[in-house]
């Protein structure tokens, strides 16, 4: 009789604490979809200061900001993390002009690629040749010299998975200049990274191999990428007029933006959380990646106004300079390496304020087994998908001290219609979309902390 | 040894079996990504034609457009179905204004509802009272002669099942008008049906109960309804100048439209798929349900284009009428009855063009049972949610011949942003979404007709 009595009460223990745990979950999101100032937050940040490149007034605003907003809703430390960022910027409207071709001139949405050189005001003038992508550059290195090589290698419609659709084409844009100016070329224009066919150009940063000739890149837009490659295929040449005027300025003082909670058991060990602060210099940066800053100091809004106060220190970090440099994700894995700071845990959100379907991870199999145990407190919340690898460019270079590294997963299928374009705009966030993001970084948190790493 | 060469070789079979099923599921996915028209037809539907209540003209248009595109997608019959249908129209512009209270006069932006009868030129005049529900009604009963009743009873914006919310608050909007009069109330208020605090107003059908006062019915969006309920809590009583247009004419005639892929072995068992084709007299009935239409075309169209001939008889739908009546759904199962045709399956889009996760239904243990084996070949396209019961208020009344009835999931976060309301317009459906919604139908088509029933 001892052994039946026993075995039901056990039981019921573990389901109360069972529970316990649902029901703390259940109302960090209950008060985030009811009582949560993340939209109008990221209302403000796009609307009030706009874009925000690395180096720009709007990316220092930014960091006042989002100082201020923390210091406001009262977290026990916030403070500003040096570091020197990259400062590049457009200048004048590019202009990249079909001057000659079987259907005459046209004008192509064009956005100069991010840490590209400029033309210079005399602009370049050449004929186009058309690659399908980075493999081609070498089949045709012949024919590439003096002059403009067209990439026109699509992202994949066809792929579910468009961040993998992306990372198969972006190759083209981050490495294209390069590969092109090896053999001669003049400049490169890249089809726009999008699986969209529309007319908004995709800026993005390309990256210059060492000694190797810096030549102009601009992204085109796809349907402009259609009309291009559809003029190549006929027998007159196509002779491409680039004007562009960015250039790269001295470096900048900047910051990360580092709010905290203070842990109640191991203070030295910490959990951090956010998305990166600058953004592209064109549309409004709201889904990249204003929605993982506001997301992330609103994570720790939540657990401060429900009275979860955290064991572990928890902080909500806005990296800065992500897009062109990742000079701010660096910077904070070696502050908190020289610091002696024990990194536990780091959660980005940078894949848009979608609807989250999920977590993506990196770290050992026993990290990514607990993850994958709290998959059912998710499952009433939408979220289901816990065991894609993953993380992100911020948080990154925390691996080296093998801190446990996370990613928000949204779904992704609206995603490339706005990635760096003029589109990114908060109008293209929902609330409850970001709200629901917001919440399942403050439940994840919250797990987190309860347990002993 | 015999045994043993048996085994693996009936588990290749499978295998090989397993993989074909996949990759024709994922072959109609990848066709609806990189090749479908459904976006631009959606796009012709909501622009070129507009909204469409039953009995307007516009509605007739659409009936001639889905029409002809069946005709020149070649489907093997495509026919119109006669239903008489409710003709209630809006005529002018609503006025709803705050003409007493504590801060003074104020327009609110409402919409009448569907099937109310008007106020006439002279409007109504009287004092308001705010009750939070249907159960208040009752409490209330003695105060409601000679009132305006305002029901504020909100879709509660914590639960994350947003059409569960929707039900527990839509009673209001349905049948407030009824409940109310039956006190002696002038005219009822309703609090938009949405968890959004915005400024849209959004209409939907009531229903007047038999042997009751009819009354002037209109809904309010949220932004207002909290502020006239601010100011009802003031001393002053609230009075409200009512003043609508609406009337119910005589019935017209119009259709279902049909379209069908006549079946090779059971050319008398038939598939149905769609949505309806009537939306409200606001907006574009884009996602309600301009997309469950197209996608129903798009879905035969698909298994067309792909050379996958139907065994059973497949039919797109689109049925009119759902929004002020359900005439088209009625007058189908009806046909489907008197023609003695066996309905096996009927899948439904009227949840919007949203990302989809699943599908819900209502049938037997043995059908629910199938549609939830075949999870394993969604999931690589994302929808893993089918469990969850529900079908379709067109495809409903199939339910009497023992149909099994099948509702395409999207996710439903942004659902009732646009519900019933003039931002419910084209741009706001995205085009892979709508495309991910067709491709699922077909798939599940494809899969329904492989076997027996």
């Amino acid at each position: 009789m001892k052994y039946r009595l026993l075995f039901p009460a056990l039981l019921s223990a573990f389901v109360l604490i069972g529970q316990t745990t649902q029901s703390t979950i259940d109302q960090i999101y209950q008060e985030a979809l009811s009582s949560s100032p993340v939209y109008p937050n990221l209302e403000y940040l796009c609307k009030k200061i706009g874009n925000r490149l690395s180096g720009s007034p709007a990316a220092a605003a930014a960091v006042a900001y989002t100082r201020q907003l923390m210091i406001d809703y009262g977290f026990d430390t916030v403070f500003l993390q040096p570091v020197m960022v990259p400062h590049w910027e457009r200048g004048n409207k590019e202009i990249v002009r079909i001057t000659q071709s079987n259907a005459g001139q046209m004008d192509l949405k064009a956005l100069a690629l991010g840490n590209s050189i400029g033309t210079g005001p005399n602009g370049i003038r050449a004929q186009v040749i058309e690659v399908s992508g980075m493999d081609e550059v070498e089949k045709q290195k012949d024919k590439l010299k003096g002059k403009i090589v067209f990439f026109n290698g699509p992202m994949e419609p066809a792929n579910y998975h468009t961040f993998q659709a992306y990372g198969n084409a972006v190759i083209q844009r981050a490495y294209g200049a390069s590969e092109a100016a090896k053999y001669g070329a003049l400049a490169v224009i890249i089809r726009s990274m999008t699986q969209a066919l529309d007319d908004e150009p995709h800026t993005g940063s390309l990256r210059y191999k060492p000694n190797m000739p810096q030549i102009p890149a601009v992204a085109i837009s796809t349907r402009d990428a259609d009309r291009l490659s559809q003029q190549l295929k006929h027998t007159k040449p196509v002779e491409i007029y680039i004007e562009t005027h960015c250039r790269m300025l001295e470096p900048v003082q900047s910051y990360n933006v580092i709010g905290q909670l203070n842990g109640s058991e191991h203070p030295d060990s910490y959990l951090s959380v956010g998305g990166h602060l600058d953004s592209w210099d064109v549309g409004e940066g709201a889904h990249d990646d204003g929605a993982g800053c506001m997301q992330g100091i609103e994570a720790l809004r939540l657990l401060r106004t429900l009275g979860l106060a955290p064991r572990h220190t928890i902080r909500a970090v806005m990296w800065i300079n992500e897009e062109n440099g990742g000079a701010g994700g660096t910077a904070y894995a070696q502050q908190a390496l020289q610091n002696g700071e024990k990194h536990v845990a780091a959660i980005e959100s940078d894949r848009g304020g979608f609807l989250p379907i999920g977590f993506t991870s990196t770290g050992t199999d026993e990290q990514k087994a607990r993850l994958a145990a709290w998959r059912e407190y998710f499952l009433p919340w939408g979220l289901h998908s816990f065991d894609l690898p993953g993380g992100g460019a911020d948080i990154g270079p925390l691996a080296q001290q093998g801190t446990f590294l996370i990613g928000l997963l949204p779904d992704g299928q609206r995603y490339f219609r706005y990635h760096h374009t003029a589109a990114d705009v908060f109008e293209t966030v929902d609330r409850r979309e970001l709200e629901l993001g917001a919440a399942s970084m403050a439940a994840l948190l919250y797990l987190i902390d309860q347990e002993s790493w």
